[in-house]
């Protein structure tokens, strides 16, 4: 039964929960971390690591899509970003930085991306950028947003996109335009391809079942909360409390997978990934994979040069997300994802740790981990 | 059934919910914001903006009360403040902004606002800034407090007011006086006006169906509260949990619909909201309207020149509000209501963000969002 | 039913509230705050003000105890402190002032506290203040410990107290001693005594059942915790949330009034009292009267010039209260309870707000106000 | 019946407690603290006190280890730890003080302890070490991992131990390994042996039963938390609300006392005690015994200097505990425990203030005083 509380008389809202309010709870035996495995797989696709990036410039450039890649993750190419815009993104991202470090007035940091996000897409551009990373071998992945995803998706197609992401910051399968513009109708944008989709962001149980519903390989639960960067609760009043959307959305992929006979829609957890701990607790929530973005976004040699924002932070006239400093770990990618680390804190070797928290509560892989005991703080 | 918790030995309270504690749940389909509708209309009066002001001197003079009107709103003058005293209201308040900024004693300013607003209303003076406002063919509002409601109302009909403000800290339909002076009977005295009278501020729902049983056209919920200006609960031991109080407020005025067989009064939320996230909150709690203060203080040519203080600021021995600077945004009203923004703070754009919550949640007028699925946080 | 959880396996606590937990609720008609008395009376004593002061150096001296008496409160003086083991208290305590301001370590103060009370109590010393008092004409109150109750009492009552307050961190009916001394039996103390005792501090029905057994005219509830001064909670593991205290203590004074046919024993709050808005709820809570001491150590000419510190504070091993500067709040005594106030942060006119309080929820005087609604934060 | 709720739809989780949620509540009788007792038995020691040392070299040398238990407490060498390693450990520390004075980044101090870490332990000198605490006649007591209990015990039995500590961030009963390397039998392990163990740490119910399974005369719970140094729940998303745990635990001791018809198994808590208030609580939830890290870290003359750390600290790939300064209390080591004390923050006299809050509450021995009540804030 729902937790269900009333708020006023005749109003009832549910009790939602956070990343934070809940710990994972050791009960069980222990296990090696040796034989614990972190591996995931989605369609044809095998990771060693449950790990989507963040299609934010921030961290993924086609350098770093390929690095990514080698490391066992997905790079996930922003179609709309910067590299589909500008022909020289190493400079203008290095102006960026040395606008960062020079400026007083946070705002005049929005103002340049929104100038710089004003510029129009060019296919050709993100069709080389596509083919550096197809090139090296590795998975090819790019996001378009909905708005533009009819539009762009045969550019991506023909550069040799494998996976493709259809985000925006809250996505239904159902949208209501005026007379102008046709909307995205998602199933039988799904349908006429032949790649896996991963779309969202969603937060609740209804959205993620209607998503999947659509088609789509992957749904991908929540806005990419950040703190300090993203501010969709501030601006919006819609905060997704992720611990309570995760689990949902595992309830749709449950639901589903019987209504289907037997579809697997991955559940990848979007947002308040803050710390390895965060990211053990978002699998141990059910999620399939995570996308992470600020927790990437220090690490020596980053596109962005250490500064974060995400995709909305680049809205015409309602920005959601601000620039800010990634955390300064001064490491390189590898060590970032697989150790070893000397910081305490959660920030460095992100899936070692995910590994030992498996070991400590006695799991071998990530589905099994998907069902380890949770206690909530009072 | 209500949420009701003993905290002691035979003894109940009731839990409460501040506007903090919810978040909007998207969960349907999703909208385009440009087919969104945030007009609202009470009475003969319709607004494309579902705005009060604050009746203070630091965000209302005649000017901007034409200019918010303007714009789409409702600028209400405090027919008892510094407009309705001094003849040289702009120099006054230069002074007052001079002393903020060289002050070191903030109990200092106080003194100063309660210096100021111990000389005499005048009414020719307030007669005189309404005409302005007449003058300039938008809404013309004045706020008179239940103390001198009955003395000061005529002269504003004479000057031309359209909508009556009756608002105190607290407010009752009945009030118990000594012998000197016979209280305002609020129901005789909004029957005998051939105008709409908005009264509060209640913070429950019998007072708000006692309110709305006066024949008043709309309920004020909440004192104004504002985070780090009023501090009505560290000096009375009374706050508001607004969330809370808009449900019961809205419950109140569902029943009272009922009761009447269709009269539908107003339920407008009048503190708590400090940025984009929370006005739309308030309308999902149930609110017809806003009535915004400190987010509207920071505007450039504000009459406060940034400072931002409620009426309560200058009560002659128990002051509850204290000028403190307002949000410094630096942009126009126009764009403070309708953006651009380039602040993801939830600070500028304020409509814009609202009419874009309504759009992600999929509702196409004010009415309607007021239905939408609330969380609350553990 | 009472609120209890189980927060282990087989274990349960109760649920328990602070005064910042809760908040009073207007719900009634509204009153003028010129027909609402604050009158309080304990046996044959009537005061103005529900006020008693915490027994501490630091607020009262003979002179001040005169001058609260006239301002219609009850000043205790503390029969174990300065003025009862030092002839020239107005030099120590000056020295102490000096000692606060120069010194870098902050337990150098506490220790200097230790030895000043390590000077044995001399009778004829405490007897020439309580005489000063006396001649004063206003009602005379000293406190002892529970050790030297019996030892120090005939003394006070020589010198003409009339009433006695009895007071430790934390007090029972029934002590255990070792075989040397002989514990206090309060209920043979109190019969043996021709004036009202006030006893405390309690936290809990049956303690505070148990002290109105004993006889006591007034029972205190809390060990006058003050943020930043007092700190039980981290030394013995023993704190109180006081809503629930005051609320418990006040069923148990119903139900003995039951139990004896008639007498009424007052509860009186002793802690957590940190601005006038907890006063009020204070009362609302159940209290007949507060027992006020950090929010009366700022004002001007208070005898530890702005330092406040309780009687745990010179504990010889295990002091639980440092010396902390109070409030900074510059006006003289009246001015503290009764105002006018310039500081809209409930530091300045204590009782002129708990009037108004009540006013603006329709009570006259205090015994119906300790009915007032109350919400709990969610 | 446990307070679950649901977090997710169709997910549950269990709420759980802190010590700081927690408060005891005196409710009867009081007592001379005179006339309590503290004392502890495990097996055959007896010890003045429940206290156990965190076995970290921060706090535990061959000296103080001696001093310890002349003060009636039990140190315990860590036999993997710097005294383990190095012959002159002095200089070691010596230095390792110098580089956190001199240091700006942090994680070089954290990368300084894997290095010391990383030499080889060498029985000879940890046998030197516990000689050095035999010969000064007090219990011998050390610790090992699980990992390396096997290979370590046989020295350490030689060299006189008395009490062996098999300690881990979380222990299991029955530990999966890979093929390479046996895990530890534990209960094969310490049927084997004629000394005591004491393992852990565990933090539930089950855990909990299960070591007690193995034939453990005491059991840790928790591991180690001491804020600003360990970070087991920001690395590995693995936390321990420790009144539940305590409490689980101490179920477990119930049942299975009575599962064997009278085996009494220790259950010590080992973590979130800041100040003896909290250890007041550990022991009122149920604890038998102490753990204690941090609190112990600032005494003069401590061998870590004031700074501190935990053993996992020194992990090579993913160290969950950094190095920080303790609490700054200059006093000796039996002034920390027994008084008296001149900082009112429970930091100085720890088990004085136990005594106290045993007496305050009416309880004469530790067994007695898990009885007392609980109330949780709400």
């Amino acid at each position: 039964m729902r937790d269900v509380v009333e708020i006023g008389m005749g109003r009832t809202a549910r009790r939602a929960y956070d990343l934070d309010d809940v710990e994972i709870v050791p009960s069980r035996r222990t296990r090696s971390s040796k034989i614990v495995s972190t591996a995931w797989q989605i369609d044809a696709y095998r990771f060693e690591l449950p790990l989507v990036t963040h299609p934010t410039d921030a961290i993924v450039s086609p350098q770093t899509a390929v690095e990514i890649g080698k490391l066992g993750g997905l790079g996930v190419l922003n179609a709309e970003g910067l590299w589909a815009r500008h022909s020289n993104v190493d400079e203008v991202l290095q102006a960026l930085l040395v606008a960062a470090e020079n400026m007083e007035d946070p705002a005049a940091l929005t103002r340049e991306l929104q100038r710089l996000h004003s510029e129009p897409v060019r296919p050709e551009l993100i069709a080389a950028a596509l083919k550096q990373v197809r090139d090296a071998d590795v998975t090819v992945a790019a996001r378009v947003s909905p708005q533009n995803a009819a539009e762009l998706t045969p550019h991506l197609l023909s550069a040799g996109v494998e996976i493709l992401v259809v985000q925006g910051t809250i996505v239904s399968a159902e949208h209501v335009s005026g007379e102008d513009n046709e909307p995205l109708n998602l199933k039988d944008f799904i349908s006429d391809l032949d790649i896996p989709v991963i779309a969202g962001g969603v937060s609740d149980y209804r959205t993620a079942m209607h998503l999947m519903r659509t088609g789509a390989a992957g749904v991908l639960v929540g806005h990419g909360y950040s703190p300090g960067v993203t501010s969709t609760d501030r601006v919006l009043g819609i905060g997704v409390p992720m611990a309570t959307a995760i689990i949902d959305a595992a309830a749709a992929r449950r639901d589903y997978l019987d209504e289907t006979g037997g579809r697997y829609v991955h559940v990848i957890a979007d947002g308040a990934i803050n710390c390895s701990g965060d990211l053990a607790k978002a699998i141990a929530c059910g999620a399939d994979a995570v996308m992470l973005g600020a927790p990437l976004a220090g690490y020596r040699d980053a596109p962005g040069r250490g500064l974060y924002w995400t995709a909305a932070a680049a809205h015409p006239s309602l920005p959601r997300s601000r620039i800010a400093m990634g955390p300064d770990v001064d490491v390189d990618l590898e060590t970032l994802l697989y150790g070893p680390s000397f910081e305490p804190d959660g920030r460095i070797n992100l899936f070692g740790a995910l590994r030992r928290a498996m070991a400590k509560t006695g799991y071998s892989d990530l589905k099994e981990f998907q069902k380890v005991g949770l206690t909530v703080r009072a």
